[in-house]
Order: C-alpha cells, then structure tokens, then sequence
C-alpha cells in the first residue's frame, strides 16, 4: 500500500494545515462582499457587491499567476495554462451568489478550494500538462431574477440572452440592464458557449446531514437527484366549528393531514434516496372557528432514478385522489417542476473514491439532494462533484457552518484529482 | 287529542302563510340597513347603519302599539305591557349586529319573529296578564370591538363600562366615543341592568345543518355547548427538502398532521355532541422545498358537557405531547380560551316540546355548538332556545338562507308559547 500513496501521512497533516488556514482567510474574505445587514450574506447576481467580489477575485486569481478572462455573462475563469493547448481544460469552481440571507459557504467554498488547489498544483509543479481552469459562475441560485444556472447554463448552452430579455427582478429591473450596468451583455465580452471543457468538478457543502452523522470526510456524489414538484388544491365546505358534527364534515385539512402520513408512509417504504415533503401548505379561511374549506399545498419528491420518481408521483396522485373521494372531497393536482436524474460520470468518481481511499480519508458515494451547476456541465462533459460535511445540515443561513478541518480535507481530495488529471494526464 | 288543539290545523296553516309573508318582508327591510357592497350585511355596532336600524325598529315597534326604551348602551326594547306589572316581564329577541359580509338572518331573524309574535298577540289577545317584551340586543358578534355579549353581557351584569373604556376597533376609534356618537353611553338612558325578568326566548338560525339533513322543522336547545380553545407550537428543523433523508427529519407538520388525525379518531369515538377542529394553522417557513421547522395551530372543542371536555382536553394534551416525543419534536400548547356548558330551562324546554307536538310540528332536542345571547340571560333566568333549519348550516356569510316557510314555523312555536307564559299564566 506504502507504494501507491504519493503524499506520505506527514506531508497530508503538513497540507490540511496549510489549506485549513488557507480556506478560511479566502472564505472571509469573500465574506466581505456583501454582507446582509440582518447577518448572512446577500450577494445577488450583477449588484454592486457582485461585481466587486468577482472583479476582486480576478485579482487575486491573477495575483497566483492564472491568465483571468469574463465571459460575456459575467463568469470569470483564471487559467493555469498547460503544455498542450489543444487538449480541454479540466476546469473546477462554482457559483459567487448567493441566496437571500445566506452563508458563506455555498458556492463561494468550491470556488476557494479551486483557487487554494491550483495555487498549490503551480507552486509545486509547475505548469501542468493539460490546462487547469478554476471559475466562478456568476450565478447559480435563481435568487434575484426567476432564472437559476445563468453562470453554468450559459456556458453549455442551456441559457442565452432571449430567455431573459423580459425577466425583471422584485424592484423591476430589467436583467438585460442590471447585466449591462455591471459592463455584461451581449457583444460585451467573449461568448460564453464553450466547446473546449475535458472536465468539470464541483466541490461543495453537502446542504445535508448525512456526512457529519455518520462521522464521513467526503462525499462522492453518484448522482445528482431527479426533482418532481407537485401542487394539490382540495376542497371541502367550510363550516362552523361549533354547529356541524364530525359525520357531516368535509374538512379539507383533515383530509390533507391523511395525504401527508400516507405520503411519508410511502417514501419511507419505498426507501432511500427517495425524499418526499410537504413544504407549503396554506388553508382557507384558517381561522379557529371554522372547519377548513380549501387547503393547497405542494410535494416535493426527489431520488436518483427519474422512473422510480415518476411511479411515486403517480402513485401519489392516485392515492391522494382515494383519500379525497373517501372524504368527500374534492382535488386537483398538477405536476409544476420537474428535472431528471444527472449521474456524475463514472471513472471520476472513481478516481475520488480512489483517491481518499489512498489517503486514508473517509468517502462514501451518496446522491445529491439538491441541485448543482454539476448538472447543467455532465450536458457537455465528465462531471464530478464533491461534498464536505455541513453542521446539522444546514444551508442557505447564516448558520450555515463546516469545519474549517472538513474544508481542508475537501480541498485536498480535489487538489490530489487535479494533479492526476492535470500533471499525470490520467485518462477519462 | 284534538281537545287538546288550540289552534286548528287550518287556522295553522293560515298562521304559517300570514308569518310567512310577513317575516320576508321585515327581514328584507332589515337587509337595507348596512348593506355590504361586496354582497350579505355588515352592520357593525355603533355604526351609522346600526343607529338607523335601531331607530327604525323603535318606530315600528311603536307602530304595533309596543313601549318602546332603549338603555344606556343601545338595546332595544319593546313592551307589550301585562294587567300584573310587578310579575317579571317574558322577553324574546336576538341582536341587531353582525359579522363583517354577514347573512341577513343570524340575529335579526330572533327579532323579526318576536316583533310578529308580539303585534299577533296584542291583535288578536289584546293585554296579556303579564309583560311581553321584545328585544333587539346591541351586539352580540364582537365584530367591531372585541367584546362580544355586550347587549346581554350589560343586562345580566356580565358587562360594564370599566371593561370596553380602553378598547378601539380596527380603524383606532374607542368603544366609548362611537358608543357616545350615537347617543350612548353612562348616564346617557336607562342603566341597562335588569332584575325583572322572568324568562328569555331566543329564536335563532341553526347554523348548523342538523335540522336540514334530518327533515326536522324545529330545535329546541338543550344545552348551549361548551367550549375550550388550545393553542398549540410544534418545533422541529427546517431543512432541505432534498438532502435529509426521511429519517433525519423533524418535520413540524409531520407531526401536526399525525395529531389531526389522532384528534378527528377521538372525537369521532367519544360521539355527539362532541366536535373537535383544527381551523387555524400556520406553516413555517412555508416553502416548498424546506422541511417545516413550525407549525402553530389552534383546536375548538365543544360539548354540552363540561366535564368531558375538560377530559378530552387532558387526553388532546397528553396524545399531542406523545406525538411529538415520537417524533423528535417539541411541543407547547395552552388553553386561551374557555366557555362552560349552559344548559337551557327544563320547564321552558317541555313546554316547546309540547307545543310542537301538540301542533304536530317535527321537532328535536339539541346542542348548540355555537354561543348565543341567551347564555347570557341563563346567568338571571328561565332561558329556552329554538332554533329554525339553515340551508347547509351556511352562517356568518351572504350565502346564509332559511326557507320561509321554515321561518315561519319558528314564529309559530314562539307565538304559541309566549301565549302560554303571557295569557294563559304557565308557571315556570
């Protein structure tokens, strides 16, 4: 085993030290653009705050000796140019928005272990053979105009300038003018469509618990989960609390409440990674004295195989419909999002298993609940993310925490992967 | 039995079709008193509406050959004055107000039918032996202030001054400066405590659709329920509806829903007259793709049995908390409001009995779920309910309808029975 590890157990301690301080002084930093004034961070896309963090960043990108570039959407790239120019660019990084009130983690984390891995990959190798590339996607989240994966949709095509030409945020701002007044736009800048990428990694926080439960460094995401939003409305008839007997009733919560333990019965059957929730629920007219007349509320149905989702939503429907009919009720449901499985690619993810297991650093594969700029580049080239524990799962909150220990290790995996792929030309 | 028949079947008939007509056509002129714009009658105490409605009923109250007083907080009343007028004086009335986009009938039916009573009575009997009042209350919904019960509440001495001097509704003005805008107020009229009553009639709208379902044409009240209103808190997590796995949640309305259902199957085996409603529930953070952390809720319990409710209370408590437990969630919940059972006049209740059966009038013994005025006069005498059937128990709302037929056979019962008490002397 002694053979295969080419970072001895000193030299691994020697570098989660070095990357443990190193991430945290990027992290604040970046937390310095921005900052909500309630606590958090609100860095929405092409606000004052937002440009200087990129504009920032491009500096200091520079500053480690890469060759920075904005595309004409705002994505900044710093480039560790390799030996072959032909040959795609292994490219790592994620998103600088954030939500409304959010950490300082989410996204901004994968950008900053891109930056520490590359900086060390130069300083200690040199120029790789393939060229290096980390990015900060302008946007990811959908936070200020009802549009999510500007950044990386942008780049693989999914997104361009018509889709939201009329899409205005909650001031009424235009999303052409906000871009153009942060020097983006059409014409402004190099296209953002690229046909060059050999590879795209994503480090990120899990936004889940499963890791710090289980006492696990990283998680190697097999797939990014298949999402299945549906919304119900029932009715029933209002009535007076104090006047109508039980037998008499049409209580539309009470029929609602049913829906939701059968729902939870059901995933719960069906078994992980299926996850199923009641996230919104409004009732009409909800007030104390009255039996509830409507209540509309959405499910949110998530797992890794985009046909067990689809067998559980019909079930869901069917079930729901059964439920109502017992109770008099009526319902009507719609499905009003929904996005399939993407599984990352296979011999990346076995290079991060092999990886950690090389460095005796605990992983475990694991499907990513959530949604990730990951997705949006598996359309176009071999994609891998990668998670680092989040304390009690929580994100998108100036809660949101992970140890600056559970950050160096992440930062580590990926900086071993790129020196594969980028120094030992490892195949994929 | 045909001896026993004061009125013939015909002069029965004769009775209904003469009330019939009648009610309708005070019951629509009452209508034009605070018409709503959006559609029903919102006549709100100490309005403009409400003065005019008052003074107009004084008039015709007047005009049927009734004393007309109006007290110092702006009931209504209208005497037929008895031979004895030291006995105790029979009222029967109901209150003038109602809820905001209220029917034409809660309320208002309860005077309409003593008014056509009275005006047949002094017709055709000319002086009863003792004092026959009618009363239109000043407010009984508590739509305006919240007081409810202050036309009642001030008569039984349950309401005073003291209580309503810091109060304003909604738009900031003070109970006792709108009270003095339309002429009333301490000083201003008769004191409005009474201690010569000998008994109280309430005629009223079900409310409810017991008498409707089961072709039933009056309800003689037997009890005026009992309520007890909880408030409940359930803390769990918020958390990513796509990265915590089904067995990591603490799901706020989880929880709540499996104590809906635990709420509906106890109330559903205890039996009648016990009704049990969540009406009121709030979600939180109300997204569709967060784990709710909160959920806040209400529960109305009603019976005509305090003791059983007290102890289905105890049970919700307790059942709610071991809910929770289960499912990792804390829980607080606390009783804000509380209401005992009035159980209406043995006497009176027999006498309705007999009257309807003696007219061959279908009629029940029932609970009222809701509270009425008349568990105010229970506090200083004799009270008896009746109640007439209400189109699908539909209240509080434009949508609120009797037939007038129906209508008139409440008319009919009370007549019959203010007869009994006023002219024939019927002890109590």
């Amino acid at each position: 085993m002694e053979q295969n590890v080419r970072i001895s157990p000193q030299e691994k301690e020697r570098l989660l030290s070095h990357f443990e301080t190193q991430i945290m002084q990027v992290l604040n930093w970046l937390a310095t653009f921005s900052p909500d004034e309630e606590g958090g961070i609100t860095r929405l896309l092409y606000t004052e705050g937002w440009l200087e963090a990129q504009q920032a960043l491009a500096q200091k990108m520079a500053g480690c000796g890469l060759k920075t570039e904005f595309d004409h959407v705002g994505n900044l790239f710093g480039k560790l140019l390799g030996e072959d120019l032909d040959a795609p660019s292994i490219i790592t990084g994620s998103h600088i928005d954030t939500v409304v009130q959010g950490g300082m983690y989410d996204g901004a984390y994968g950008i900053a272990a891109g930056l520490l891995a590359l900086d060390y990959l130069q300083q200690q190798f040199g120029k790789p053979k393939r060229t290096l590339e980390i990015v900060s996607l302008c946007e990811e989240e959908g936070s200020r105009f009802p549009m999510a994966y500007w950044g990386s949709g942008s780049i693989v095509g999914k997104r361009n300038f018509e889709q939201i030409v009329h899409l205005q945020d909650s001031d009424e701002v235009f999303f052409t003018d906000a871009m153009q007044l942060c020097g983006f736009g059409e014409g402004m800048g190099r296209d953002s469509r690229r046909s060059d990428i050999g590879a795209f990694i994503e480090v990120h926080i899990e936004q889940g618990a499963v890791l710090e439960e289980e006492g696990i460094a990283i998680g190697v995401v097999d797939t990014i989960a298949g999402q299945r939003r549906l919304k119900f409305e029932v009715i029933g008839e209002s009535n007076h609390a104090g006047t109508t007997p039980m037998h008499m009733r049409r209580d539309a919560l009470e029929g609602v409440s049913m829906m939701i333990q059968a729902l939870r019965r059901e995933a719960v059957r069906i078994g992980e990674p299926l996850v199923a929730t009641v996230g919104r629920l409004l009732v009409l007219p909800n007030v104390p004295n009255v039996v509830p007349g409507k209540a509309i509320f959405t499910v949110d149905a998530r797992h890794a195989d985009g046909q067990v989702l689809d067998r559980f939503c019909r079930w869901v429907m069917q079930e729901f419909s059964s439920i109502a009919d017992e109770r008099q009720l009526a319902i009507q449901g719609t499905e009003w999002f929904r996005e399939e499985p993407v599984p990352m690619h296979g011999k990346l993810k076995a290079y991060m298993d092999d990886v950690c297991g090389k460095m005796s650093i605990s992983s475990k594969r694991m499907v990513s609940g959530a949604g990730h700029d990951a997705q949006m580049f598996e359309h176009i080239c071999p994609t891998a993310m990668l998670f680092v524990p989040s304390r009690r799962g929580i994100s998108h909150s100036p809660e949101e925490y992970t140890e600056p220990r559970d950050l160096a290790v992440g930062v580590l995996v990926l900086t071993e992967l790129l020196y594969r792929l980028g120094y030992e030309g490892e195949e994929l």
